[in-house]
């Protein structure tokens, strides 16, 4: 029977964790099985749509493979037997081995909506000759309307629009688009930006069905509203690919993903490794089931799960939950609690905001203007989360402030953080929003 | 008599400290002393010459003073009493003080080159007035040669070559330009940069006279090579402005800088501090004296000073010292510690690199390559210093470096860092250039 050291299920994550694996133990023979012929890049599926041009910019390449030694079997899974330690797939010959690793991933939401196997309404797959498919159908459509107004709704929303003169709407069941991800007046200023390219937005609106023959031809609101649509994306959430771990006897916790430790060895089996979407997720601040579902996080656990298959020894702290979109020209980011979450919580806290030109002086060219919030443990003057909205720097600076929460700084460190101040790249030492968000808490914070 | 709570002396860590004491103690009357109209934003000097088009788009705007309940005195202060504590000044009536702040800033280095005070050559002083004259001496001339190819030396001559067709010539006396800042590699990739502009760069060169009648005509080096000039900018460096500090008593230390402690305060006079380019300053690794000059260190300082004037307690952690610039369309930042600068100390260090793609896919518009560096302590495995070069995204992540520097973050920290990613935004998950030089760096730690 074919063997391998270590045998790793999936796309993105799995890529990661054998790229780890194989720098930790260069002597390992390292297996990945997927049944897809390339894995897609997953935060740029929405890109293949308007800015990317197609699917086929948007993938992972297989030459980290060959150039990290992994050997690639395309094929589907089908059984885990872990008394034997094989894996049985549809068309190859099994295989044995000594460690295993789920990254099998998620998969759409598709609720239960009637009509909702109607031509034309696509679920969100990470799958290359299916978004090709959509991508085609995208070109003869005249009405498009996405269903769930969350970052793949608003980023499916803003791209399809991109060169093509087509209706857009979005449908959030929330009173307001990416509510799940940030505070009202970051969504808000969203809403705006994708409402000013065109796109209507209905929030507050649930789907009641898809009508049509058997291509969709409208999409009916619970509200009574009817929305003309030759295509629909729906883009409501994933849940975790984990029926295969399941029937191999793995423990499921939260929503169903592979129940892992901090070291992403699943609970059942010392041998079988789970990382990525589909395994659960702890959160950073209070360790309860997260739902969070991000490619970094994928990536990170990925690193850890393939390190630690052996004798290395590393930990997973919890997510803290980074997120960066864009809409239109203007950028958005999250790192940590909102201040909804916060409350919702009951947590005592301390909310600054500061804005800042994210050049010096402002008048450079194409300069922006940075809108930063942070939010601080009251009691401790620990930071928890931070938010930004800007131009393109948002993406990295949404990354300083991930930083210090990772390392729980308090309040008098970020006062005092020493960063670099550049007049084309940064605003001005002076200005600094994330600085002056925290001299501002510094002083609610002794108020109290 | 007239008198103030708080008398700040100099320019903008002098704004900043007076903000910084007014959100602390809003009770306080403060009063900001300097003989300058209007303060510049000290990095963006050099921008004054091309993109920003002239010094009145590159001022600090003294609304920042009116909206913080800030006096302005525009005179110039010229003893300091410390037994009376009163300040004299030039035209206006003395003013008593119960706290002082030394904000005076630096000088340029003058250095006694035969023939230096000819006519149009400039050393780059914070005068609106006297830049006003330099930018208006720049537009009749032909030949500009640049005496110091350091940051400041370099972005005069980015700048002073756009939109003009004019020889800029850069001679410095080291074997690479930004040598006491960047690696080698960044520096040959600067200096690549801007040659492909045009811009001609003498290394290893020695200034040895500038020629010429009442104004220079041409600027001779030791090697005996002499260069056309009609205009000669001095970039070599600047030093701490304390002749009054020094004549009133305070003691100086390192390069005549105020001496202060880690709260600001002058080691001298309980109710003296000093902040900024005016004041010693020690490295954050070694507690060693640091010749390091940055508006980001100043800003830092002086919130710190201003919040220590009274009751408060904050302390500076010494200086890691972060830079970032542009040369062209290519920004290059570092934190912390050189691989050239720990070698040096003879530091048993591990040095790692990755390459990434600043979008993702790379294929994105506008994408451009990122090369990061890390340098981790070999021993313990913390992150003492990095290197950015690449697109305008380059000035945040080099301060996401300098935050995982600040909280003294280990390399496993670093590899299980959660970063927001995003295609348009950030490398991939993937690609992820600080966390995959963090990978690299484990295993080298772990061979040793």
């Amino acid at each position: 029977m074919n063997k391998a050291d270590v045998v790793i299920l999936g796309g993105l994550s799995g890529i990661t964790a054998g790229i780890s694996c194989r720098r930790h133990y260069p002597d390992k023979k390292v297996v990945i099985i997927r049944k897809e012929g390339t894995v897609l890049i997953p935060c740029g599926i929405p890109y293949i749509f308007g800015t990317v041009g197609g699917p086929e910019n948007n993938v992972v390449p297989d030459g980290l493979l060959e150039s990290n030694g992994i050997e690639l079997i395309k094929d589907e899974a089908i059984k885990v037997d872990r008394a034997a330690k094989v894996v049985y797939m549809k068309d190859n010959e099994p295989i044995a081995y000594d460690k295993l690793v789920f990254a099998t991933g998620s998969l759409p939401v598709v609720p239960p909506i009637p009509g909702i196997s109607k031509g034309n309404v696509f679920p969100v797959k990470k799958d290359f000759a299916y978004l090709k498919d959509v991508l085609k159908c995208m070109e003869t459509v005249k009405d498009v309307v996405i269903i769930g107004g969350g970052f793949i709704g608003m980023e499916f929303a803003d791209e399809c629009r991109k060169g093509r003169n087509i209706n857009v709407t979005v449908v959030e069941m929330l009173d307001r688009c990416l509510m799940m991800a940030m505070d009202d007046e970051y969504c808000d200023e969203a809403e705006k930006k994708l409402t000013d390219t065109g796109v209507k937005i209905l929030t507050g609106e649930r789907v009641a069905s898809i009508e049509g023959g058997n291509n969709v031809e409208s999409v009916k609101l619970a509200s009574g509203k009817e929305l003309k649509a030759d295509l629909v994306i729906l883009g409501i959430g994933a849940v975790p690919n984990s029926t295969l771990a399941a029937d191999a006897g793995l423990e499921l916790g939260f929503r169903k993903g592979i129940k892992v430790d901090h070291n992403l060895r699943t609970m059942t089996d010392p041998d079988i490794f789970a990382c990525g979407d589909c395994c659960t997720k702890e959160s950073f601040f209070d360790g309860r089931p997260s739902p969070v579902m991000l490619a970094s996080v994928a990536t990170s656990e990925a690193r850890i799960a393939g390190a630690n298959l052996f004798s290395s020894y590393m930990s997973f702290c919890g997510v803290i939950s980074v997120f960066a979109t864009i809409i239109d020209d203007r950028a958005f980011g999250v790192a940590g609690m909102t201040e909804r979450g916060a409350k919702e919580k009951g947590l005592a806290i301390v909310v600054t905001t500061a804005d800042a030109a994210d050049t010096h002086p402002g008048g450079m060219p194409n300069s922006t203007m940075l809108k930063v919030k942070l939010i601080f443990a009251a009691e401790t003057g620990t930071i928890i989360g931070g938010a930004v909205s800007g131009g393109k720097s948002t993406g990295e600076l949404v990354n300083v402030i991930a930083a210090c929460i990772l390392h729980k700084m308090c309040v008098d460190d970020i006062v005092a953080f020493q960063m670099g101040t550049h007049p084309a790249l940064t605003s001005s030492p002076i200005a600094y929003p994330i600085v002056n968000a925290a001299c501002k808490a510094v002083l609610q914070l002794r108020k109290r």
